[in-house]
């Protein structure tokens, strides 16, 4: 045996991945109340954004243009996948599912992801588009959860706002390094911009929803114009204009979703539904 | 605009991203000499191990069986891939190359990883066997090279050696737990160190270059015993026994790898190769 301890070790992440004991506690805090089917519903909205936004930026870690990149995007895609965690761990309270069943078990039209985070890819301008949108309104969002009513969804928002706060300065720094770089980088950026806009409006809209759950949720209508103000600013410095593209319907809150959902959600799931209920 | 300042945003994860800043830190903490011929050679040795290994585990980052796996071994690709930067970047201080130059404009066999890290990701059980094998090596190599003449290495070293142990408990509670699951679960574990077990012996063969390096290097050959006492417990813990399997000729060292490196990096320099000098 080595000097290494071999039942010492210490997990040095507890800054980003959330261990069961963790996600105790939290609930714990707000006295192990179950979610009620509204609060549920709340829940896996957010949970299914951060966690389908996750496995996108996922398969960026092999294919960045730089090592610090794949590091970067890594970082960012672990963080949202923590607290996807979170989200569904709260959601599965109201009906018994666990995190894994709700993530891996539930078909196309049960998941409540907004369409913005199921846009591909694309090369490396539209995945810093589509992040910079992403991270603005999460921030804005999670600046306000943190005032929820919901001590769950309180504390999971005060956690998160520190790193979705760092996954928006990393977005606005490739912004504007694309908008001012090559003429080629310019020219991505802005037919980035131009494919992902129209996905930013249902982001903030407001549903039937919303009003029955008060002051536990955040109104998405009243996240837009402080969305407005950092991407008019973002814009303003990288000379951008934003897109005159018409508007998505989305429907995401209700189960309608865009084709690249389907074969993500198949990746996602085909090794958990080959193995029900086994350890993998 | 928002509260949150678009500046003012921190970085949360010094502990698993190394920053530009924090690397040329490191190598002014060694007086800013650049690397020997030798040294940048062992300094691709540890780099290579560790940046194939990183990207083998990254394709995990979608495919785990459970959410709370997926962050694991997403954290372990992006902790090794740290380690990676580190040993190539000084190795580039040889010659003027960057990590960027070393990781994705080198040829199959410009690469000297062991065969070890480019075997399959095969099933969940066949990566943690690999993962076993080779966090145990990790942990017993950076815990003596803590202790090397060369202070570069000495510091990288110091910080990784932290990490890797994490890596190496998360690799024996699954195979504790895989090992001691269901028939189905057991016998993939089995199979699984019958395959990736030929290839440890690589790691611990001694090569002119360690002769010439001294105690900058540590010699390979004198890891095995603690490597042994590590896994003979493990394994009697998990009623495993050693594999009796013959030894591959590995080859890594000198550039020559098996099949699937090339795939590997065919992938990983698409996108770098494609835009060559670019920022993407």
């Amino acid at each position: 045996m080595s000097a290494h301890d071999l039942d010492g070790a210490v997990d040095p992440h507890g800054d980003v991945s959330v261990s069961e004991l963790a996600l105790a506690a939290e609930l714990a805090g707000s006295g192990e109340r179950a979610a009620s089917a509204d609060i549920a519903e709340y829940a896996l909205w957010l949970g299914d954004d951060a966690l389908i936004l996750s496995q996108q930026l996922g398969a960026w870690i092999t294919y960045a243009p730089e090592l610090e990149e794949d590091i970067a995007l890594g970082n960012i895609a672990l963080d949202l996948l923590g607290h996807a965690r979170s989200f569904l761990r709260y959601a599965g309270s109201w009906d018994g599912r666990t995190e894994d069943d709700l993530a891996y078990f539930r078909d196309e039209e049960e998941f409540r992801s907004a369409w913005l985070f199921e846009q591909p890819n694309g090369d490396f301008a539209q995945t810093i588009a589509r992040q910079l949108i992403a991270s603005t309104y999460l921030l804005e969002l999670y600046s306000a959860l943190r005032a929820s009513t919901d001590p769950t969804f309180a504390a999971i928002a005060e956690k998160a706002v520190k790193e979705v706060d760092y996954h928006r300065d990393h977005a606005v720094q490739w912004t504007l390094r694309l908008a001012g770089g090559t003429d080629e980088s310019r020219s991505r950026v802005v037919r980035a911009f131009t494919d992902v806009w129209p996905y930013a409006a249902e982001l903030f809209r407001d549903e039937e929803l919303i009003d029955r759950l008060g002051d536990a949720a955040v109104r998405p209508s009243s996240l837009r114009p402080g969305f407005d103000a950092v991407i008019e600013a973002v814009f303003a410095e990288a000379e951008l204009e934003i897109p005159a593209v018409s508007t998505s319907s989305g429907g995401g809150r209700h189960g309608s979703h865009a084709t690249p959902l389907g074969h993500l959600l198949t990746e996602m799931q085909v090794l958990a539904r080959k193995h029900p209920g086994a350890t993998w």
